[in-house]
């Protein structure tokens, strides 16, 4: 069986490169567009960064298979198969990227027969890289990474973001769940606007738990083997097995403050990766 | 009339020294207890650090008054005189450093005759400086700062804070201004859990605006000089002069946005700095 070793260290060295590339153009001019929604931001950037790691890796790799965020935005069906494949943020944190807002990241994740075997993060504005393969622990800078053992959800710091749907019943929800979530009580609530460098907050252990409606199968793909090496569970809002296409999660340190949080949720309908082509939010 | 840089220059060391001291703190266990609410955290490091500025700054001006956090959670008197007057934050963002979440923050400020003469801010999680003084522009690690002159809010980053008040009636308030921010529509809102940092990213243009309410002067006296040597904007949440004291800020890039900003809030009452020497929250 193959361990896949060599596909990581390409994107490890990838990673570094495109995030090297991403946190140059943050100081520059950005020419932004809108996607799904006004508030789902593309750059040029994003484009750019995606074409350079999808063709450095096709090069590398041609049997493979890669999902991508701006290749599904442009009508790439996004379908995981049992063939090898990468799943690619070029930009998470798209609109702090259009502020230089400093939480910005690339995320590569790679899956076979549909189960991730390994995950790279690099933070583009600080330059911490965040690695982790299926049985062989989570690393950040080279340091092992350990979830929050924390059970009791009033001592417990959430994450969450918002999300592109900002219609009225949308925010109804958005609102209610992060009410519920600062009535816990818990210690608070922090949205920082890069959905993947929340969930390594997670795997590092600085936040103990993570939920989300609206988020894309690039954006969980790499954090959700970083979390689960780290010692903690990635799962669906249900409380079920997480589902990579189903657009929601929650990741938390310990399975008693999931349960929590999985019970306290009303669920935000985005659709599924899967099935919309387009690009929907 | 003096320029007050050499205050300024014990100022940038002694918020480095203390910075040090968290940022190595924060690596460890720590021991948490609360303060005016259960979510109102404090640690042994706010007390230590605390006491190492104003002693170090006391012995080297002895003439010159000191407002501290954890002083006047103690008791003392917080009251802005016509004297020279430093405003500290031993930890801007307790709660993150209890977690170890990497957005924590020393602030120093320093007022004479009420008017704030300058301010240093240390991110301690990555070792940034900002500083600036009345007059002479604002810095982060010496490069010159400037806000966003964007004045279309649909196209604003929006910074906020919670607030250590989670009854019922402020969550309305809060939820219904986020609300308000999310459906101007702006590009977002963010949560970092540092005030002092928060400000920080509108001086440095990541962000275009900031508002809470629950803040204290020592979360705003180091950032408003910042922000307004970087060319914006800090105001009262009624759209008048910034009263310290007052728990409540705007701060924007541009007054367009703040004035936009101002019209949008609903107040939630924190009581005043001056008027509160047993740190209700």
């Amino acid at each position: 069986m193959e361990d896949w070793s060599e596909c990581l260290d390409v994107a490890v060295q990838i990673a570094r490169r495109a995030g090297q590339v991403v946190a140059c153009a943050a100081q520059q001019e950005k020419r932004v567009s809108s996607k799904s929604t006004p508030t789902d931001l593309v750059t040029e950037t994003d484009h750019q960064v995606e074409e350079l790691i999808i063709s450095t890796l096709r090069h590398r790799f041609p049997s493979h298979r890669f999902i991508g965020e701006e290749s599904s935005a442009a009508g790439v069906k996004c379908e995981l198969t049992d063939s090898p494949t990468w799943i690619i943020d070029p930009i998470d944190g798209t609109c702090n990227f259009v502020h230089s807002f400093p939480m910005v990241a690339v995320s590569i994740g790679f899956a076979v027969r549909k189960e991730l075997e390994f995950g790279v993060i690099y933070h583009c504005s600080d330059g911490t890289l965040y690695t982790a393969r299926r049985g062989h622990g989570a690393f950040c800078n080279g340091a092992r990474l350990h979830v929050s053992r924390e059970r009791d959800v009033s001592k417990a710091l959430i994450l969450t973001e918002i999300g592109a749907k900002r219609d009225p019943a949308t925010l109804d929800i958005f609102l209610g769940n992060m009410r519920k979530m600062l009535s816990a009580p818990t210690h608070g609530v922090r949205i920082i606007g890069s959905s993947t460098l929340a969930l390594c907050h997670i795997a590092s252990g600085a936040a103990e738990a993570y939920y989300q409606y609206g988020l894309h199968c690039w954006d969980i793909a790499a954090a959700a083997v970083i979390i689960r090496e780290a010692g903690g569970c990635v799962i669906d809002t249900s409380g079920g097995a997480l589902d990579l296409m189903s657009r929601r999660v929650v990741a938390a340190g310990t399975r008693e403050i999931a349960d929590y949080i999985v019970k306290q949720l009303q669920p935000i309908n985005y659709g599924r990766d899967d099935s919309d082509p387009d690009g929907l939010a």
